[in-house]
């Protein structure tokens, strides 16, 4: 047993990617953010589905089409494979824990 | 977008089971307790694998070897197929919101 939120450093530097559990099937992986966001340029494209949940914290995702979503505490959406997107705010207050099962 | 913590009824008579995600290779259920526990005689004994984690409230699950654990906010575990397991307790004070992965 183990806790999502356990091991959250007072200060993140960067953002934490932490694969939970990896099986031939699916991926589920802890991201932990304050105040990163993407990269200035490009967007994420990736080859999997992902099912994307916020356990604290917020962040806004932006679609490529110029969509924005803010996802807060509970807040969950499905991110198809090729979906381009970038995440553009997370909290700076206290830290965003993710919670993605790529599949 | 969705949020996990929504449509949870004040009192619930029975335990809730939702669909969150169906695909050919995993499903993402949401479970919703207070108070319920696994029938009295009986074990689960899934022929998935299950990823387990409690958002809210607690839940304590016993397998058949006798050993015993109590889930709380962001405690997750992993339950092999076959496992056998019960939950033999809820919070009655407030609702357990389980996410499950089943793969």
């Amino acid at each position: 047993m183990a806790n999502i939120f356990s091991n959250i450093p007072a200060e993140l530097a960067n953002e934490i990617f932490e694969d939970i559990l990896i099986t031939d099937k699916l991926r589920i992986e802890r991201i932990v953010s304050k105040g990163q966001t993407s990269p200035d340029t490009g967007w994420y494209d990736q080859s999997e589905n992902e099912w994307l949940i916020v356990l604290s914290g917020y962040g806004v995702i932006e679609y490529i089409n110029g969509d924005q979503v803010t996802l807060k505490q509970g807040d969950y959406l499905n991110i198809k494979a090729h979906e381009q997107h970038r995440v553009i705010a997370t909290s700076s207050d206290e830290a965003t824990v993710w919670l993605a099962v790529f599949y």
